[in-house]
């Protein structure tokens, strides 16, 4: 079994190049997303304190079963702590061993941006060259190198209610070819952008803009409504864009679809991919990608980073689990 | 972060003893099966294939949080592999951190044990000398031994259709002080025993005995009635006994009494512990505990491993995770 540690992610990271191993999980994601009945599916398991949620993300196919623990802490970053820790396993479905056990903190990030990114293909403007993001905290820059990628962004405006994360973020992408426009409101960064992705912490109900604070055509990639009671839009918003969710059980009960129910929700990722439903139709819809985190996500950048430990021999091979020559002597290992 | 290897818990099992390992465990349990209504308890999430089944168990109160991966393949020995295999991870809730991540293969052996042996102290007899074991597999030893801790053993009987796992369970077992007495068949074997533990891999509906060829006041362990559709018992026999199980939601799904339903229950495990409801009643009746094995019993025996392993300093301490020294400047972990 391999084992992984934040060390061996950066490491692999350089090995590819960030850019590279971005396009890499955005086309794994829409492979994988588009073969979604392969997939045993189902909401997370989420056990929620009155301060955070921890949560396990199971999703399996007939080859490979992966699962994710990950937490959701916002006070975290008070006591100098991640809000998000994740640790994941892959494990093959022949006989249910486990593969790898790796740190998925940064990967979540990885993910979380290659899914908006996948998203975005089909519902943002092919020609946004705009973006604007409110909240600027641990996943900021990982949206913004993804999007990069994928649209010919000539500008990023951001706002975060903490200058020192605004600082941050300008501080980690100074060396990139766009140009930061640190903002004073959230209005002043969402009103002319052509995508809008918005990645607050806050647990409680929130209105971040209003509908007639964007242009016509913008996209929203809305990541911050990922648990019940914890969403960063009104009502009155949400019925007026183009609704697209990760898998309408999870998505209904912590996205931003729990305001609106299924009714409003034009369609499942998925479906955008495989042809069944249409994405953008024209050039002033707004549209919103109600993004909570999907398990298949962690699937999908789960089985990349084996493929590419094995690959460039990343990792530690661990004896983490018994090996006794007569499988039903389990007790023969303990040696008494 | 702890990381525990199957090595590391056999070495902690020399240092502590395995009787007081077993000890330790039932004291644990019965702790924490006292403290029902301190948990957040769900049914494990179950992925079912046709040649087998894995499970996420999940299990938490306000201090720590628990979780277990685990396999069923049956099928797994006869490819030199054991059937089940499990991974565990034990986190503190506060901020959402792993603390340890370890081996449970092996102590998901002992605490079925365990837990089987904390029932049978509400539900056998006292007086209880004489054990039958139908299926001497990877469990059958730790059965064994940790009943023997709890009840005054003199004659363990056993059977297993396979004989060579009966030849290890002896050879395993020949230092012990009881007569080891191996059967030719299952009614040879549980005819005249106080105690029956049944521990038996077929994914199917089994009748391995009927009430007729048990005496009056047996209890039984039922162990391998746990997934749907795979018991080992006919509903005739589960409706004339005093059956008790460890959760109700997911027993009814997965144990035997997934064929009688909740009218045929008489507690949870719990109620008898906390003294709500009765154990044995008298020296007759026979009676049955549905075990299909239940998250919080991983909770127990990873908080005392947890607690061991620190006290011994055993297993390896691991930089798994990131540590940002601005815990939101996750990106600059990247170093780019």
């Amino acid at each position: 079994m391999k084992l992984l540690t934040v060390t061996d992610i950066r490491e692999l990271v350089h090995i590819i190049g960030l850019e590279k191993f971005f396009d890499r999980i955005v086309l794994a994601l829409e492979e994988d997303f588009g073969r979604w009945h392969e997939f045993n599916l189902s909401p997370r398991h989420a056990t929620h304190y009155p301060h955070g949620v921890i949560e396990l993300m199971p999703c399996s196919d007939n080859s490979l079963y992966a699962f994710k623990y990950v937490n959701g802490h916002p006070g975290n970053t008070l006591k100098d702590k991640l809000s998000v820790i994740a640790v994941g396993q892959l494990s093959e479905v022949e006989a249910g061993y486990p593969l790898m056990i790796c740190d998925m903190t940064l990967l979540t990030a990885f993910r979380t941006a290659a899914t908006g990114v996948l998203a975005a293909r089909y519902l943002a403007r092919h020609d946004a060259a705009s973006l604007a993001i409110i909240g600027t905290g641990a996943q900021a820059e990982f949206q913004a190198i993804g999007f990069s990628r994928f649209f010919g962004l000539n500008s990023i405006r951001f706002y975060d209610c903490d200058s020192r994360a605004m600082a941050k973020f300008s501080a980690n992408l100074k060396r990139q070819r766009w140009a930061l426009m640190p903002c004073r409101s959230i209005i002043e960064a969402v009103s002319r952008a052509d995508i809008v992705i918005t990645a607050t912490a806050a647990k409680k109900r929130q209105s971040l803009f209003e509908i007639g604070d964007i242009a016509a055509g913008t996209h929203i990639h809305a990541m911050g409504g990922d648990c019940p009671g914890k969403t960063e839009f009104s009502e009155n918003l949400l019925r007026q864009v183009k609704l697209v969710v990760e898998y309408m059980p999870q998505s209904l009960q912590e996205g931003e679809a729990q305001q609106v129910g299924p009714g409003q929700v034009h369609a499942e990722l998925w479906e955008l991919i495989a042809g069944k439903k249409a994405g953008r139709e024209n050039a002033e819809e707004i549209t919103l990608f109600d993004s909570v985190g999907f398990a298949l996500e962690d699937y999908s950048i789960l089985r990349v980073v084996y493929e590419l430990a094995s690959v460039y021999r990343l990792g530690t091979e661990l004896s983490m689990l018994p090996e006794p020559e007569d499988p039903k002597n389990l007790f023969g290992l303990l040696d008494f």
